[in-house]
Formats: structure tokens, C-alpha cells, sequence
């Protein structure tokens, strides 16, 4: 049976309330997701959450009853609260109606298993929660294996990564590393390094991509550091007509992870 | 001279601050966009604020000093501040160095002229301000004549838009508009309407694009309405292998928008 917490005091609602710090879910390991569809696809997935708070008002709708009862039998608890509570949780003006607080996943590079997938994609010192959340949902549609973090980038736990992920959080894999550990692992294995680089004079539609291709793409700033484009296998820029001098790093992995999928498509 | 303004209470940086909410923006007619590269791509656009504030230890920058001779001598004021009334009118933690009060443009639709470009994006019902920003620096990249939103969209003038074009906004053209109006003006002369909806048969490396394609991308949440997708000439899908259903809306339109130009460029 759900317990019903309606108290903003609850030393549970605080707890969770703090995951929106990048501090506290490092401390507890522990990271939250928010939404019908997240949730949903997260149980697709397999994954379930330690908490699902819901919004008393929806109980009745159907895959909160589902989440609910797999949740209690995984071992989880199931916490019936109000909107109020669930605006305080996600700090949003229109909460959604589940929440669920999950246990953060091991991002070691060695969990990594490039012939899983064709495409993985990379991004080095990503800084918009936004744009690594996009990253994950572009990854997850092009069938990437996953994501791959260099240098410092914003926490992948983050809500609002999550958010932008859209459930592909859920379904790629994600490793977080340093370029000094990343390029001896790519090298010990099969691996097209593909870097995308202002700098570069061949045209992204241009080469032949060879699978496993890894899409490596810089920092929105600053771009691509020039020396790990001069370690990849391959430098391709996308042609920019216009005034300015660079695309949305999330829309030029996507634009590239397109054209891979493109090939290989035939 | 630049005039100096440091009390939180003067009644310019009220007004200012107060253009951060959409009401506001309405009524003045006016809209913020900050920081050097993004006024400095407005300068080259021909387009100067009527107001710019800089911080005053960035005063000697060059650009900077470029910004204020220009903004006087077109009439405007130029005006040195600190950096925490900066900070109050961004909203931001760090915020840049420079900010500008523009004059909004008139979104008229009958103001684009078609024949200027051989890509036009069109938004419709789209949400989210990050989005149409980076939809509008897509367009620049890709050498659209500009955006057309299409019945009820986030504002274009928002921060956050202006933001996430990143100078786009000074160079494309934008129209606001709605589909009964919309449909007759492209029906009016040459121009081929491609739709992107999950429903459609064909895939969208297949078709050949006539110049000037309009590539129409439906809201976030529930996509391109069925009657419009009828009514254009081609209905175009972006293979998904995933788990998820759709892909971010600026992240698919930059993915057409990609496909005619690398098209058209051979």
C-alpha cells in the first residue's frame, strides 16, 4: 500500500528536494526523473526507482497503478502526495504527475561495449544540461549505443539533462571520462574516431564512415580542442552559409549522427 | 558621452528589467539581447539598440568602445553600469558584459519575400524559447531566408530565444502568423511545403527538394496536426530505431534543414 505524505516538512520530501543539487546526488547516489512517459520508459527499460511519488489525484489514471504495483514488488516504495508537494519536488509550475527518485548508474568507461552499437556518440566538456539531455534522445533515435562524457561536463543526473533526454537516460549508456583515459581505450579496440572541427576542410557528407564511429564533438564555446582533433581519425566540419560561426552543439550531433545513420542505410 | 547609471531604483533599469516578461515587451514594442558577439552581429546587420549598457570595467574593451561611438551617433544611449545591475537586468549568474535594448521588428508575414532564399523554416506551435532560438541559428547556418511561426508559438523576442539564437535573430526573417493565413500566402506563388511527421511513409533522404522548400516542424508535445500534414506536397519521417518516439523539434528541423542543402550543394 502507498503511504500518503502531505507535510512539506517531511524529512523525505527535503531529501529529495536537495537531489536537485549536484551535491546531494552525488552524496546519496541517487538522481531524479520526472513524467508519465520517463517513468514509463525507464520501467520498459527495467529500470525502477527506489521512490515514485504521485500525485493523489491520479492514482486511478493506469500506469500510475502499473508503476505502483511494480515498484512496491521490486522492493520500492510508493508515496501518494499532492501537486503541491510534486511543484516542490520538481520545481516546475506545472509539475508532472509522477516523480521518481533512482539510483544513479555506474558511468565507468569500462562498462562501455563498443560492438553493441555502430555509432557512439562523444562530447567533450559539454556545459548545457539541455544539450547532453538532447544529445541522449538524438543517440537513442539514430541507435547509438550511448554517450560518451570527456573533461569536465555538466552532471548527467542532472533534472534538466534528464529531462531533455526524454527517457533515453534510460536506454543509452553513459560513461564519463577524461581524454587522457579515453584515447587509449578507443585505441585498443575497432573505432573510427570522427571529430567535428570549424577547422577542418572535408565536408561532413564526404567520407565513408566505418562502424563503430564515434562522433566526437566539442564545447559549445570553445569548440573541439585542436589537439584532439589532431588525434582523431577523421576532421569534417558542417558547412555554415550564414553570419554566424557555429551550429547548436546538440544540433550538429545530430546532423552528423544523421548522416552516419544515413549511410549505413543505404 | 555614456551616461552612468549605478541605483538599482533609476527608473531606466525598471523598465529595462521589466522587458524579461512578454507583457512588457508588447507594450514597449522593445526586447534585451546581450552580450558582445551577439551585438556585435547586430551592429554588422546594420541594427543598434536604443539603449546599451556595458559594465564599466569593460569600458576600454574594443568592441565595446566600437558598440558605444555607434550607438551614440545613431542617436541611441549608451550607458555605463555595474556588473550587478547587469546581473539584474540578464537575470543571469554571470552575465556579459553588454546588453541591448532593440526595437522589435515587424513580424509581418507579408514581409518575407520568398525569393530570397531557397530554404524557409516553419515552426508551428512551438513552445519552447531554446528551441526557436536555436531553429533561427540553424536557419542562418543553412542559408534560410528566415522563420515562420505559425499560430500560437512562444514569444521570439523572449530572452531566452534571443539567447539561443546566438545573432541569429538580427539575420534572419521572422513572421508570425497563423495556418489560415499562412496556407493561401504559400499557396500564392512558387514554394514546395514538407511536412515532418512521425506518420508519414517516406523517408526524408528520398525526396528531391524543389527550391524554395518551406520544411514545417509541429509542436513539441503533439506534432504536426493531420490536416496540416495533408495538406503539404511532401510528408517526410526521420527513421527512429530507439525506444523514444520523437526527436527534440530543433534537433529534426536541423536535420531536413541539412538534407536540402546538402542536396542543393551536390
Amino acid at each position: 500500500m502507498p503511504r500518503e505524505i502531505t507535510a512539506f516538512s517531511n524529512p523525505l520530501i527535503k531529501r529529495v528536494r536537495n537531489l536537485r543539487e549536484k551535491r546531494h546526488r552525488r552524496e546519496e547516489g541517487l538522481f531524479l526523473a520526472e513524467g508519465l512517459r520517463i517513468l514509463a520508459e525507464a520501467d520498459e527499460a527495467g529500470i525502477l526507482p527506489d521512490y515514485l511519488f504521485f500525485a493523489a489525484d491520479s492514482a486511478a489514471h493506469p500506469i500510475v497503478r502499473r508503476l505502483t504495483a511494480t515498484v512496491e514488488a521490486s522492493g520500492g516504495e510508493a508515496i501518494q502526495t499532492s501537486r503541491d508537494i510534486l511543484h516542490k519536488l520538481s520545481g516546475k509550475d506545472n509539475p508532472q504527475v509522477v516523480l521518481g527518485v533512482y539510483r544513479q548508474f555506474d558511468t565507468d568507461l569500462a562498462r562501455i561495449d563498443r560492438t553493441a552499437s555502430g555509432i557512439w556518440l562523444v562530447g567533450q566538456a559539454i556545459r548545457d544540461p539541455g544539450n547532453l539531455g538532447t544529445m541522449l534522445r538524438t543517440g537513442d533515435a539514430v541507435g547509438a549505443g550511448g554517450l560518451i562524457l570527456i573533461d569536465d561536463t555538466v552532471d548527467p543526473f542532472s533534472v534538466e539533462a534528464v529531462r531533455a533526454s526524454m527517457g533515453a537516460m534510460f536506454t543509452q549508456r553513459i560513461a564519463q571520462t577524461r581524454w587522457e583515459e579515453f584515447l587509449p581505450w578507443l585505441r585498443s579496440g575497432p573505432g573510427q574516431l570522427v571529430g567535428l572541427s570549424l577547422e577542418a576542410s572535408e565536408h561532413y557528407r564526404r567520407p565513408h564512415y566505418e562502424a563503430p564511429t564515434f562522433l566526437l564533438v566539442g564545447n559549445e564555446a570553445q569548440g573541439l580542442p585542436a589537439d584532439y582533433a589532431a588525434a582523431c581519425d577523421l576532421r569534417v566540419k558542417i558547412p555554415m552559409l550564414g553570419k554566424a560561426d557555429s551550429l547548436n552543439a546538440a544540433v550538429s550531433c545530430a546532423v552528423m549522427a544523421y548522416e552516419v545513420l544515413g549511410q549505413r542505410q543505404g
